[in-house]
């Protein structure tokens, strides 16, 4: 088996794939938990040169300080803890996202997924404060999300959002659970059973607190094209 | 400290306790489960012959042929697995209890759940086909439940009912989760981690396929004289 | 299906349920980890506005005095890490909760069950030093809490008082497991499952350090009307 | 709120849900494990007197030689285990769904999901044999999968085929664990978490040998109209 | 290091210890689960030869019949699943050990302990209809435990006896749990989680059912010679 | 049933036990962590103005010169993070415990162990660095501790030498497991289910880090009076 | 990237790899488990056409009985559940490989990777009867395992028998836990966590019961060619 | 028995086994985790007077520089977190071992192992930036490690590396799980047992992070003398 040297920026901590956004149909993006400002700047700088966007997760506000003043133009996205930097413009936003959670804890994930969705190309719609113990606020809202494309929904605690929501629509949910609780819900572990469990068949699951994988899968479903 | 010798029934096997109606308010019960036909049948002889009414869990049907045997008048109920026989009469039902649950597979528990409150003076209604994945059937039975003393909610596989009743109601709601599931429901674990990080209050929980004591707390609440 | 708009304040981090007191007897309570001083001081504010109590649980002495520069009628609880302030007055406390722990360390989630249920109306006792290692002191004061309507029992390590006292009266216990111990304890687990698989029939179970909880299920069950 | 009574039928053990089609998108599926032959055959007949299609998972062969007494024409379908019986025609194949598995002991759970797609309007391709541990088979074959709208790969033991599938397509990837393995699988636990870990993104995850909940998501992701 | 050469009986299928008794003042004991009564026949047969005392624990009645073809004189006893035969007198009882359980199903661990205990010389006491939910009954037979060497307490489910137990005496407390119980006890973990988190000092566990293992440890106290 | 007043005296933040000596044989020892140095001093205040021995375990240093400032006469035993304040002269040490471990981590528990022991009437042989994988250092100690009347043996990680130590003696071996380790130790864990799962007889086990409950018991039994 | 059409053997229920031994220095080898007896002897004709040697893990007897009616060359090792059939010879045995276990119930995991590792070329000392409980065994058959190139080390229960060996000699060891046990043994897991906390460096683990896999890593590191 | 006595230098806090290098083949080795500064310095020095060179892992950079106040020539490895100082050439480093790892954060395990193995005489080639989601990477340096004796393969977050790695050679893979995900990653679990579970045969495994045991097992087997 023979394989063509791979198209990658060296930094000395990391190497970035600069072929993946042609791969995979999505640039690489950062996980910023655990990198220091200045290895983030350096990445961010590196994605600049080379003509890329760059985009970060688990980004927090002294962090990207830091990142802000190698690359000034970058942009903090406070709510989602996300970072973003944009040589290119990101591509045109089309179809149909909805992006659901329960209420202000869930909310950072939410956004997490909602702007990674947005970045890959799809249109989306956030309703967040919609949970399961207020029924009425949720079927107040049907018609906000039952014609998207795709439904990522957010839950902490017993994480039984994704089931009534799914009960009402009849296109794919992906349930993200949170680490939002305590004793029993096992930092997410709870919310996330209960979504594997889920009685409502259409659901999908990603890891506790992966906003960011959620987006993803729900931009490339909702692209789809037949 | 000075304590007066226990009343009780001494076989061989276990020593029946006489005395815990007068003390707890409730007659001892028996659980079935491990067992033999002999053991039962001479449990519910001895306490015929005290005049104490007999009930038991977790019977099967052979086990039950057995006692009925030499106790002819013991009542097997099939659905519920329970075995009983009344010396004397059982308290009038009074007051609300209302049972939910979601399918075939959870019946068995509910209706444990349902018999035990019977027994202890409660009057029960049952809603035994109502599921959060279908929501329409819920809502469109709430005047059925909502005026209830107490709630029983059973559920298995994410056990998200109760959070969705719960938020229905304004009556204390006792969750009971089910070992109904496969896979990541670890026989009844997730739903009893749902039950426990509900986000509506009032919710209570017992163990999984705990029908019998959700009975009892129902029935100890039901019966509440101010 | 059809539904009225909900009734709640939009505060830009989180929408306020103005209706919940109609709906399930009882008004929204703050979960107050996790928020800050400035969050906390919006709520209360928009609910002093709306002319609706507040009640905050796990609120630390300095979110407190943040809240109190902006309501400085707001009443901090500093056992039980509660906040709270009336626009309207509280229900009459009436019939009887006894809440029960074991001592010291259990006391703030005591405590929190306590002023909850006395919030909502119910009349309660505290016995805070009654533990299963010394029977004695349980036993000598049983006359304080054998007639309670419902009684709520803190405990933390092995979870066994709830066991012990259900034994001893004919009412409905709540049992509420703390997060005291260490080692194999897992944080409250060890008392938790203690609970759950009491052999006193009448006992129900909340999560881990939820006192909250079981002061709202128990004031449900006290202000019982047949 | 009004409800309008929803349209089922009722057998004494069960009601069937006869308007989720037009609900959901999807026809009532049976879960056949712990359901008695008779009671499967109850469940096909009413569906077939309401000109219903009837599907049934987790079906074993003696279940399904009683349900064929009494609806003859009800096909067993050995590898997957499943039951199927149309009154009417199934929904024409459209688009491209691939379900890849590593071989021998996970196919049932494969095939469980083509079919599943395969009933909801799906084309399906196979890729029955192609593990982490033998690379080439998988990379020989890419072109059979790589342009498929949407992926199902399913996997026990380790659980890595989909992390590595997912790197080689820009294509949403769902992860299907399977209790295949032993000692520390702990019955597809091992599995389940590899896929929740996945470095690669755009990976959603399903329950552990949830093959008709995989095969329910990937027909709706594949049907999708921009 | 040079150590002399052991000194054992070579079955094929296992070799025994026959030093035992001189090094660890106890004789080998025989694990019988999982053993066949041919080769519990042939260990017993050559201890017999050895002139050595047989002891099996978890023997069930065929294997037992199989052992007395062989070994006529083998004695079974029923309760506590073992079977004995004897070469040689075993040592005179002394002191005290009180064995303690709440009722039916923890009897044979129970039992185990005690009959263990009685083979090394020890005076054994039962208590076995003495549950934490019946408190008077523990109470009125104090008299009978209080002056013993030392307690051997056994319980499933919740596990709280040892912790009642201990808080009453000053002596040591050997705690087992059993695996009597369903959903939440987990076999046994909630009663061992139970024990270990015991808020009573001077409680010591062993594994779940291990009546042998109790059996021996306090057998080892209570022969202490100061 | 009547119950003579507990005698205890009554500080705000917790009663003390006043009658424990004589009921149990142990005065009441305070457990440090959590409490501040003010209530440990107001602990230390009271059993001193009540002529009792005050002995507190898990106490820093700072918590301890707190104390101190209140009670000059409290001597803080840096190694075993423990305080002790004599009124009256201890029991005079007798017999033999021998408290053993593997070396630097785990010498903290295993002082606890010791000091705890020592402070109950025992006399301690410490055998601080013999560890499983450097046998020769344990086999050349036999002699120091093959003669004790009970051994306390100490270890983290995998637990081991509490089996290999009990395959050397023929007295009770109390297994302490610490929560040294990382990674599958899981805080101890790894090391408590080893003890528990001995294959050498005569082994009972107390919580992760429990110097003290190992100390208590091992002082229980080492004053046996036959 | 291109690669060649993989080489392989397709049996419909199967595809049989015959290029391993090339690839990977070992053949293909069969898991048993789950496979009958007729899809057992198709593959081993199918390998016996090939040329190649076939080697079956955790065949039972029944299944065995039914491969030799069509190969009737197989051969059945009844103690480690395994099936061969050769033809072509198998390598020379060179090296030396230490396999030691502590008794009976271990037996058929230590022969499993005995002649799993003797069939792949090395030379194999058995010692299955050496236990940390009675040191002395295990002192002295030291000289007999301690110039192994590589050892296996199979234990259940604590796991303990691995540590002990390390810290006796210089070469690497391979730790195989098994499921023997009960209760907290969790099936394995105890045995498996506590040889990968081994305080001895130079310790490797495998699965649970996984002889094979151990005997394989055995083989490729006892035939290292400098 | 008899046993000569320990060569070992007495530190207060610890002794150290000057003896480990004859018997074990290489040197004690310090866990600095936990440690002081003072405690390292304290030893670096007591090994440099016995003329042993002293290494160190998991110690900080104050720590290090603590002990570089006492023994300046200390060398601090700040990538792999350890510290090393040599009184004695290390041995020549000779074969070849492979360290494989994904990325970023892997890399201070994986680079614990090199070192570890180059100290014990290993030539050591690095691999840092191979991950199963970009399969090109690996695939195209495979010349690098193919040859290797035995590889190290070092894999956080769903573990998937080593089994790919192993499908593509014939020698031993030493699998590291490292602590490196979130959520459901468990600190390293699912990796583990990712790792555990490998379909691909003579994969073996050590604790969580412990790329220091990695790296023994490794040197032990590369430096194989037939």
């Amino acid at each position: 088996m023979r394989h063509p040297p791979a198209k990658e920026a060296d930094l000395k901590f990391a190497k970035l794939d600069l072929d993946r956004l042609r791969r995979r149909g999505m640039p690489e993006t950062i996980y910023g938990a655990g990198k220091t400002g200045a290895q983030l700047a350096a990445i961010f700088s590196a994605l600049a040169k080379a003509g890329q966007n760059a985009f970060a997760t688990r980004v927090g506000p002294e962090q990207a300080a830091i990142v802000q003043q190698t690359v000034p133009d970058a942009v903090y996205h406070a709510v989602s803890h996300t970072l973003s930097h944009d040589s290119v413009p990101l591509p045109k936003r089309l179809g149909k996202v909805a992006v659901l959670c329960a209420g202000t804890s869930d909310v950072p994930v939410a956004e997490e997924a909602a702007i990674t969705a947005e970045r890959m190309g799809a249109r989306v719609v956030r309703l967040f404060d919609v949970g399961v113990a207020g029924l009425h606020r949720l079927l107040s809202r049907q018609s906000q999300f039952a014609n998207a494309r795709v439904l990522v929904v957010v839950a902490g605690m017993e994480g039984a959002l994704p089931s009534v929501v799914a009960g009402l629509v009849s296109r794919p949910v992906i349930a993200v659970p949170t680490s939002v609780g305590y004793g029993a819900s096992f930092k997410g572990v709870a919310a996330l059973l209960g979504m594997l469990n889920s009685c409502a068949a259409g659901i999908v699951v990603v890891n506790i607190d992966n906003g960011f994988g959620a987006g993803v899968a729900a931009a490339m479903i909702n692209r789809q094209k037949p």
